[in-house]
């Protein structure tokens, strides 16, 4: 679909989050980014902060947190309030005409509370198929807006759920590849997938999906870059046309591109 | 400007939202009103007792409560975050189409941080004649939207403020009013401006300018009254074409001309 127009969907974590300066320095970065754009943010610190300031005890089940009612109160209003807002009034700062939105927001990402198997994950909301609803996130691309969306979604019945937010940008970038020529950015904090993991200058600039078991048979992929890789070339082959992972600080260098390691399919 | 589509402004306050039974009542209501309309919502008593549970002291200077770092952060996750997005997600399970919005998103609503004279009252956002960008607004309704304010402004110097939910209403009346025939209707806890305090039944079903200042003599408008209708009129005079004030149980009525008071300019 090569005649539609290019479409960027860029995802920062928790650790860009926590630390105002990085996350300033990373927001003139993107604000700056030409065309239409999305932003995914991940939570951060402050709610596990504010849990802990609220004397709310954090559950873990088989070492995975557990979403009960009161921590999805302040995952919704951490994430949905406090740094969706303020990312939202630092980027309309930097003339980036940026709305903030949850899956709730128009509608614009439904998901399903994940089915209690073995473990009963609480308030914790899985995407389906057909969670993203391209229809309304189109309407404000097309009105010059640069949604910004916070890993809050919400079930169409009424209820909020804590929702991954690498897994909505992935969702964001396969559901749009239809209407725009998506791309989809992980921003981390290494520069990209490297040849040599103690070299940060070693960034493997391209990786084709045909590369990725020889390079995972080499020990090059390894670790936690296995599904992280794995959900980028998942991506591709449902329509995204680039995945990119590297450096929140590098994106400035994306327009050149320059940054990160670059997943194609060929 | 009659030839410009309707539009109700509706504002809620603290009580409705303080108990979930009575906000979901008044969403229903809310969501079943036709035609383009903007839900503002106040706060409640959510983030004082947020405060008091993270051990924060609510600020008073000459009985005015003071919106320092610390109290700004909790307006901004409670208001902005969780009882937005509540309400957003409500609306959507009820098939109304809403958008949750604070003043830095789409720059919608920019704000001055009150100067500092007698008192400091913080970070309290007051609405100035250009405050509200009806542009923005115009292209979500026009989108078909709903759009759902907190009371979170921003000074688009990247400051978020917290700003007093009937001053929102009003400014979005009144600024809107040039591209819609506005109408401003503000939910309390009484049945509308009544000829016997004791009687809940003897509202008065229009007052026009004129009749204001002879009411006032007669003692049937007093105390609180007074500002609020001095608001109502002052928005009528600058273009809004109904001020409404009524019971959030009766919105149902507003449809059939019978909720509350109705000030009109004669």
């Amino acid at each position: 679909m090569s005649s539609n127009s290019a479409l960027n969907i860029i995802k920062i974590g928790g650790n860009v989050i926590d630390s105002e300066n990085d996350l300033n320095a990373f927001l003139e970065k993107f604000a700056a980014l030409p065309g239409k754009k999305i932003l995914v943010h991940g939570g951060g610190k402050i709610a596990s902060r504010m849990a802990a300031d609220l004397g709310l005890e954090v559950k873990m089940v088989e070492g995975r947190r557990i979403t009960d009612k009161a921590m999805l109160r302040i995952a919704t209003m951490v994430y949905a309030g406090l740094t969706n807002k303020s990312i939202v009034a630092q980027l309309q700062k930097l003339s980036c005409d940026a709305i903030g939105l949850s899956g709730a927001d128009g509608n614009t990402i439904k998901s399903m509370k994940r089915p209690i198997k073995d473990i009963d994950y609480g308030y914790v909301g899985d995407i389906m198929h057909d969670s993203v609803n391209t229809g309304s996130i189109k309407k404000f691309l097309e009105a010059g807006f640069t949604p910004v969306f916070s890993a809050i979604t919400h079930n169409g019945k009424g209820q909020l759920l804590n929702t991954n937010a690498d897994t909505i940008a992935a969702a964001l970038a396969v559901g749009l590849s239809d209407l725009y020529e998506t791309s989809l950015v992980y921003c981390f904090e290494k520069n990209g997938v490297l040849r040599d993991v103690t070299d940060e200058n070693s960034v493997i600039s391209q990786i084709a999906l045909s590369e990725f078991e020889p390079l995972k048979d080499q020990g090059v992929i390894a670790d936690g870059m296995i599904p992280k890789m794995q959900n980028a070339f998942e991506a591709i082959g449902k329509g995204v046309k680039k995945v990119y992972i590297g450096n929140a600080n590098n994106l400035h260098l994306f327009q050149q591109g320059q940054f990160g390691t670059c997943m194609i399919l060929k």
